[in-house]
């Protein structure tokens, strides 16, 4: 259903209020306007922009937060939620009344000058990370890290919160998540994976493990046209996207028609790329899936974090690293590396499922995954409950990844210092991406009862299906309902971890051979 | 000097006025702001968007074009523009208040409504001419092109003038220059330049011109290496910018710190690429080199687009185009096409001043350039004052292009659809390109009384002393004054077409032996 003068006679409600909802209507797109400016900025800021664009980069995002701020908190804002909130009003226009007021109460508590602060402070601090982890070290980026904790400190008592300030982050994220929902679901992930993770690690040792030949090199352009045709595939329209190089991967849904992903490449590591473009690929195909009727509204709009991690791990993960894919694109493969040894489907399928304790989470395994999401999740439970100074968060997670990993961090890039995220403010956010690798394995579980054999379908070759399937259920539907409803909707059954744990024991059990 | 607070008691007017320009400073920079993201999106339409992006750009170009002139014309600013020209302001601020007030006055004539259909109508032109450009058919475009000039007629009679359309837009584009200024200046040139060409094409056919072997290939990694040390030795800083590809090389100054520009390859011809870089660093140094603590503002921008193009041609020919350049630039060339034959630095600056009667403007030689802007300008002035119908438009550029340049235009592509400027509504912009021309000679004459034998300065590979000159008369001064005051406060002399005329022809009798 559009919102246009023509709907008018269907709603019970009469003129008045659609007339009320029109001018709602009218602000929420140029707020979300705004945003999307912030989006696209962010995306150059990462992939183009010169080192010394860097100041007035950061003086914009601040002016862009204050002007998106101001417009969110116009006391007219108020008065046409109070008005809305009770009025009659069909699903979509529900959804976006439910989400603007959550944004709207939240953003009220924040003077302006806060709010245009901390954008400058967030867009100063992704330098000094990028400096940091480029020397390798932590006391670069020490102090700037500690002004990013202190506002965030300070947003958290705009709020008016005094007791337990992580679970303000987590919600911020993953709207209804706690440290009560997260606690328990983390304890009982650790308790069957780190079991599982022991198993493997033994079978791999007896089974001297396949790994990537030293001396062997895959150019960039060839992994480049690689990765392209897996992206293709999948159904990401490259007419209405790009895929560009940048040191994190990452994906912005800029606008209607224009959505882009970044990759990374290592000459001796195709694997890398690949499983970078697959799961940013995913998340692109949920933006490009959204209802652009509803474009620069919520109900346009992705849901949550934990349901777009869904969709890239589903993707990365579950599409990707099976037998199944790599009977398909193993003629890709040969087609652009040639000179790489004869390697079969279920060979480049093992190499690519190698379980490995690691240091960097964006390259771990399905098995070790959530665990270096905990780690992080761990550390800023303290650092947020005055349990941790920034001083010590070297030593804490060093510590932590040695109990859990059993090998010593060599230096900060392998460790506190890899990821974008605290540079960016984002406190909070690590555990939705255990929430995607849940979500994910429950999505293939429904997909399987309604399209039977997954294994067959992938290996056809024609994967349109499996985005069919996803389109209405998942992309189509925005943020009309909540990410646990949207699950239970989609599935049948509320977000759970057992089909991920049942999947990954499964998976791991039947590669390694495992009693 | 910086208008902050600490600057009020230098102030004889005291602190009401000085809280008065604080506050028009405040709606200024935000107006520019918005400019600026204008600028990026535009960069970004012509550099990145995919093809699909179009319609939510134009969308986004429409609003930003409207909250730009929504801020401009808000009645607040009219009652701080009337006080402030009331107050005695020092000549940066006075400078300010000029230059808004104009366009305060003329966005005043301007519906909002037709401010955002008509930035919308200009960004999806930019697609239509694309597309009958890539298929050669005027057209595809007729259509659009019409709307855009019945559009801007509509505009023209926003502002209230009936009589001389064209004066309008040649105002918009250099202040104060309408057709009584511009038709003598071109009859004038055309007096010269037209004998001058003929002399010169006579003198090729008996000299049996050098030109460059079909056969020779110039890889587009290398042109691009050979361009990055030229745009470097000019003085670009590339960590304060970037050099890309485009169909239509341009430069935008997005803000401090951040000024991009583009060129394009052609693995048949060097040149093309090496004049597109030295032309679009001309105008990037011009950006890099204003005054940022006077960033968003007039007075932290340049002053028009025939200054900007005199800093482009002054790059592009008085300096590039000389046997002294290619004495600097010849084993630059070498490093990089090694293939190529044993030309010398004459050999070379021979072939980079070659004459010719060609179709396009964008590679015409210093003495037929100003012949193509002509073209444009009648064609426009035709337009705009009724005399010509756009179906008529080929016909009419086919004609006088055959009765001027003596050929026959065989295809729109290389004729009236060969230019960006209509479909962006640039009516009245291609005369400001022989303003540069005229400007960037007189410069030369300027800074060759100060700065002695030029020639011998380029060729001394430290072009420093050269935008040392520049920067504080031009570049810093930003929109300080108007156009002809700064080219007369630079130069000592009021601007003028004698500088240009008697510099090509003494250059090209020089090059060509004329008598």
């Amino acid at each position: 259903m559009r919102y246009s003068c023509g709907s008018v006679e269907e709603d019970a409600s009469g003129g008045s209020s659609m007339q009320a909802y029109d001018d709602f209507l009218d602000r929420v797109r140029d707020i979300h306007r705004i945003g999307a400016l912030q989006g696209h900025l962010g995306w150059d800021q990462e992939v183009l922009m010169p080192p010394k664009g860097g100041a007035a980069r950061s003086e914009m995002m601040a002016w862009l937060a204050g002007q998106r701020h101001q417009r969110l908190t116009d006391p007219a804002m108020g008065t046409l939620l109070d008005e809305l909130e009770q009025t009659s009003l069909e699903v979509d226009a529900q959804a976006n009344v439910r989400e603007i007021r959550r944004a709207y109460t939240k953003a009220c508590c924040l003077p302006s000058a806060f709010v245009e602060a901390f954008a400058k402070a967030r867009s100063e601090a992704l330098v000094a990370w990028q400096q940091a982890r480029e020397a390798s070290d932590f006391s670069m980026f020490q102090s700037t890290l500690e002004h990013l904790i202190e506002m965030t400190r300070q947003k958290i008592s705009y709020y008016g919160v005094t007791t337990t300030p992580y679970d303000v982050l987590l919600d911020e994220y993953e709207v209804g998540m706690t440290v009560a929902d997260y606690d328990p679901l983390f304890s009982g992930l650790r308790e069957r994976l780190v079991p599982l993770l022991e198993r493997i690690t033994l079978a791999q040792e007896r089974d001297n493990p396949l790994v990537l030949p030293d001396e062997l090199r895959f150019p960039v352009n060839k992994q480049e046209a690689f990765c392209e045709s897996v992206s293709k595939n999948m159904g990401f329209d490259f007419d209405a996207g790009r895929m560009d190089a940048s040191t994190h991967p990452f994906s912005a849904g800029l606008w209607p028609g224009d959505t882009r992903f970044t990759t990374r490449f290592d000459e001796t590591d195709p694997f890398s790329c690949l499983y970078a473009v697959m799961h940013e690929t995913g998340h692109a195909l949920y933006e490009q899936g959204l209802d652009h009727e509803h474009r620069f509204t919520p109900r346009g709009e992705a849901v949550s974090l934990g349901v777009h991690e869904s969709q890239s791990r589903f993707w990365e993960n579950q599409i990707g690293r099976t037998e199944a894919f790599w009977t398909v694109a193993l003629p890709w493969f040969k087609e652009q590396f040639p000179a790489s040894p004869d390697w079969d489907a279920a060979t480049l399928n093992r190499i690519a499922n190698r379980v490995e304790k690691g240091f960097i989470r964006v390259e771990a395994d399905e098995v070790t995954y959530n665990l270096h999401v905990m780690l992080r999740y761990e550390i800023e439970k303290k650092l947020f409950n005055g349990d941790l100074a920034v001083a010590d968060l070297p030593t804490a997670w060093n510590t932590m990844y040695e109990s859990w990993f059993g090998m010593k961090v060599p230096e900060d890039r392998l460790g506190c210092l890899q990821d974008i995220h605290w540079s960016m403010g984002a406190f909070g956010y690590f555990p939705t991406y255990t929430l995607g690798n849940l979500y994910a394995s429950q999505l293939l579980e429904a997909m399987r009862t309604d399209l039977g054999d997954i294994d067959a379908l992938v290996a056809s070759g024609d994967w349109t299906p499996m985005l069919n399937w996803l389109r209405p259920r998942i992309h189509q539907r925005g943020s009309q309902v909540t990410p646990a409803e949207l699950i239970e909707d989609a599935t049948g059954h509320p977000p759970s971890p057992d089909p991920f744990l049942n999947y990954v024991e499964k998976k791991y059990s039947a590669l390694y051979n495992l009693d």
